[in-house]
Formats: C-alpha cells, sequence, structure tokens
C-alpha cells in the first residue's frame, strides 16, 4: 500500500510490547491489568474514539490534525485527546512543517483485538 | 462444552446489539462512538479488567462472585465493579440460592474484536 514516495511514513517513536493474553484464557494478573485497562481507558470515550477512528481510516493510516478536527469540540480539546492517546501508545505523531501528523500504532490495535479473542473454552 | 446437567446456563438478560464498524474502517459518528466507548470504558479500569477476565476465563464462561473475589478489594467494590460490566453489556447475571453467577456476553466481546481488527487498506 504505501508509496515513500507519494506518502511520508511516520515512525513509531518507540515499539509497544503487546500485553496480555485473550481475556478468556485466564484471569488476568495485576500488572497485565493496568497494561491492558490503560488501553482501553484511551478509548473509553466518545471523542477519543472518534478522533482514533478518523486517523485510523485515513488514507494510509496517518492523518494530519487538520484533517480530523470535525468532532464537535474546539482545537485545545483535540489536542489534548490526541496526547491522551498517544501517551496510552495508541498513535504517534509527527510533527511536519506546521502540522502535527498522527497515524495508529497497528501492533497496539493488534495485540488489544488479541484480548478480546473469544477462545472456543469459553463459550 | 457446556453440559446443562452439570453446569446450569445463565441466558443473556438481553441481546446486545453489535456496534459499530472497525476503527479502521471510516470515521465513526457521535452515535457509534457512544456506544462503543461505553464498553471500552468499563473495561478501562484495572480491577474491571480482572473481574472481567476471571469470569471470561472461568470454566464454561460463568462464575460465582465467591469464584473471583481475589482481586484485592472488598466485596462491595467486586459488586460496584460487576454491576458495571453488567451495565455496559459486558456480563449477565443470574441469582442462584445464596450467590449471583457472572456470565460473559460473547456477542459483545466479539463486537468488540471486530471494532479493533485492522483493516488491510490502513497499515
Amino acid at each position: 500500500m504505501s508509496n515513500p514516495e507519494l506518502l511520508p511514513l511516520v515512525e513509531p517513536a518507540e515499539a509497544v510490547a503487546p500485553c496480555c493474553p485473550p481475556l478468556t484464557e485466564r484471569p488476568f494478573t495485576a500488572e497485565e491489568a493496568e497494561t491492558a485497562a490503560r488501553m482501553f481507558k484511551a478509548l473509553g470515550d466518545p471523542i477519543r474514539l472518534r478522533l482514533f477512528s478518523a486517523v485510523a481510516s485515513h488514507e494510509g493510516g496517518e492523518a494530519c490534525v487538520c484533517d480530523i478536527s470535525d468532532v464537535g469540540v474546539s482545537q485545545p480539546t483535540v489536542s489534548h485527546h490526541l496526547k491522551k492517546l498517544k501517551d496510552a501508545g495508541l498513535l504517534t505523531s509527527e510533527r511536519r512543517g506546521t502540522w502535527v501528523y498522527y497515524r495508529v500504532e497497528p501492533s497496539v490495535l493488534a495485540a488489544m483485538g488479541k484480548l478480546l479473542t473469544v477462545a472456543p473454552a469459553a463459550v
């Protein structure tokens, strides 16, 4: 999909370690729960979820703040929520000229998806 | 897996409609974000996540409160968190004799997993 000449890539600032087995596999330890809850909490707000989905579904999996501000809140509020998503390891960002570009961290999304896998033994 | 003679089944109180396309497919609407954020928020707390995982991974996918209280908080706090998970549609419950039994709602778990699917176009 990606063509570096057409679409500059944003490198993740740091790799986020995939955390935790599927929720249905065994009871989480306190440490696993801390890590996973941080990610779920970041998506547990409607505005953040809309921003995250706007970035995630944008062409090439990255978006400028200018592309995704249409969620009915002020620009500072948008920035605040994007920072929270970034702090939770769900987005990475890079400033290019005037704008900051956000990119979804696919490994984290995959890890969260894995958490929610329904194990055959549990259904 | 389940044998009704050995393991009574808990019927879901009501079917929870699967919500929303994958987060990577298109920007969420405000309504979709409200629904999905409610579920993510419910899992955005370490104690709730441990309780949820304890129920989800318990034999037969259901557990008595007596099985899952080992998370370092008081019984009323456990009950409070279980109620929040139930209100979010992630657990169903049924009283049988002395105890309340909790069961994971598999359709909701599957719907949340689908939200986090990484669409090929986005990576």
